[in-house]
């Protein structure tokens, strides 16, 4: 009796969401139902449009609206050169960038025998179907830089060597615009080791 | 191409609710895409139920599933009392008090000449309706204590007062749990001002 229910029951299930807490979900719930529903219908629309027309690349398990995904299917790209990421948002960040020509391959999460995961949850069979039956000369490892990141990196470089590929790593630093006294000692650490030359 | 269309498209219409920025978009639909299909309906079919099902309240703007709402139907409310609120949230918050069994108005916002908000534009009219057609003794004014809210509320207190309906405004003061030194100058003047005796 104190939400009416149906926005007692839209609310729960906004809360599901990821960063999604009880006060925004309120006000998220509050502001749909204020809404014109030109806009309402619009987004529900979107929504259910991007579940029904978005599936996986059956190469690389990006984001696809057929079988291939753009990146894959593309003339442009460099065919000889993987790159490999945990989640599709990580194609997005690369892609951003306009500085990466190759094609990726998304694993879907890394190692985390704590949590469970290992080489059969992820897409790594299949990534090595892909290198061995592709004219593959490079993978690049785009992981983020935590534990079971670099474990699986590190799982990943042994295995893809066997197949005499080479294989990399993409640069640790001081980030772009970071400030040198603000960063933690192990990306200072990193970033001397790995010092360019000009 | 950077980002497949009903992707694209989805982000896009995300964006636009309040509080959402553009990462939290990506990260809302990419988390949508990837959930099962049971939680995707579930939350759709609420959504669309909350925009279908729910109505204002022909009393007190509050929202309702039948033409009154539960508040200005229940049998055990205090229908001489009126609290008046800017928004619906207000009504929530001051509901999950337990504290207050009257009944309440929603304006649907303040004044704000600025904002080229003025009296046509709120439920004021309906409330003196209200006011002069039923048996009302007192009226509380609960708006936020900012200048639009203070402003709206001397307004309305002073046009109350013409009816001879007693009009009274939640307190001002430290907030509970709150800390003295913490407070701003403003907060701890109405507080020593407005002092209880005990």
């Amino acid at each position: 009796m104190l939400i009416a229910e149906p926005l007692q029951k839209a609310i729960e299930e906004l809360t599901k969401l990821p960063s999604i807490g009880r006060k925004t979900a309120q006000r998220l719930a509050l502001y749909l139902l204020k809404s014109d529903a030109k806009y309402f219908n619009d987004l529900i629309a979107s929504l259910v449009s991007l579940k029904e027309n978005i599936k996986f690349c059956k190469q690389c398990y990006n984001l696809a609206v057929e079988d291939y995904c753009d990146i894959c299917k593309s003339e442009k790209r460099d065919k000889s050169l993987i790159c490999v990421v945990e989640d599709i948002s990580d194609v997005i960040a690369i892609e951003r960038t306009n500085e990466y020509n190759g094609l990726y391959h998304v694993l879907g999460g890394v190692l985390s025998p704590l949590e469970g995961i290992s080489v059969e949850n992820l897409k790594i069979s299949e990534l090595f179907d892909r290198l061995k039956n592709n004219d593959v000369k490079e993978v690049v490892l785009a992981l983020n830089p935590d534990t079971e990141g670099e474990a699986t990196s590190l799982y990943l470089a042994k295995m893809i060597k066997h197949l005499k590929i080479k294989v990399s790593r993409i640069a640790r630093g001081i980030p772009v615009g970071g400030d040198l006294e603000f960063s933690d000692i192990a990306t200072i650490g990193r970033a001397v080791l790995n010092r360019i030359e000009l």
